[in-house]
């Protein structure tokens, strides 16, 4: 059966810096009809950086929406039809000072499926060299180096709670460490 | 140092039945000010339900967002202020069929910590009981009991990457498989 819903009619209700928001209405293949709030967005890219020593950066990050400091891997939004690739060298730099020769990409992942259209695309960092952050002008992270088993126990006990962040981390468990 | 912003004003942009997109000024701690776009949701609730056999359940549904048929474990938004231990219970049954006497909760997760307020309760059900479907008018959803290795499999090679779906499954594995 075709699942797919088809657009009959829909508006753009704020075109933002980050996000923009559009309500559609659709017709269901059941031949209900019913409305859909989209948050479009142009998507992410995160970076797992691992030490040899087997430690990962992680940052630590007001994010205004949860009024609340949060644990995170870097990571940053991607301009229009940028490329995720570029953007994740960028932002690992940017953030945490740490240039890579190359990335390995894990996977992309869709972070809320229900009326986001954001894709944050992951990679793995192996052996950067240091070189220095430049921050954005509102933008204030704190970086550390903790061991994987540590992140292992933070995701465990609820202490790590960013998505992005244990999709990286378990998805880099699983296919390099099992 | 308090890394935390002060809203200097807001507005709210549009007030639908899922998401609440307000506009708010804000005064970083080094002195700058910026905008946030901020979208507020009630958050969610999601279950991995595992059979005795080592079989989970993986629904299979459109999301008009991406415009793709995609696999996620049964979940469901939250009225404002609903428990979402009864949110689970009762999404569980409705999507798949399937009556849980209790649930174990797993990990709360941050599904997109850049804009968006939600969280995601994530709960593990075992020893479910067949009962019947209940979907809503615009719900059209596929269900199959898929076992736990090939699900592993469907995470590493991007065949499931819906955030929540892998962080239940991975985190259930890392904390009752290891």
């Amino acid at each position: 059966m075709d699942m797919r819903e088809k657009k009959l009619n829909g508006k753009v209700i704020f075109d933002g810096k980050v996000v923009k928001v559009e309500l559609d209405e659709v017709l269901c293949p059941n031949g209900n009809k019913s409305f859909r709030e989209v948050v479009r967005h142009h998507g992410g890219a995160a970076i797992l950086c691992v030490t040899p020593d087997d430690k990962i950066l992680l940052e630590k990050q007001f994010r205004y929406a949860y009024d609340e400091v949060i644990y995170e891997i870097p990571a940053g939004k991607l301009e229009k039809g940028e490329d995720p690739y570029q953007a994740a060298l960028r932002e690992l730099e940017e953030e945490t000072g740490n240039k890579a020769e190359e990335l390995i990409h894990l996977t992309d992942v869709y972070p809320t499926c229900g009326y986001s259209s954001e894709v944050i695309h992951l990679y793995l960092a192996l052996n950067t060299k240091k070189t220095k952050t430049h921050f954005d002008d509102d933008e204030i992270i704190e970086t550390y180096e903790v061991p994987l088993d540590e992140a292992k126990e933070m995701i465990l006990d609820g202490r790590i709670k960013d998505a992005k962040t244990i999709v990286a981390i378990t998805y880099y468990l699983m296919k390099y460490k099992n």
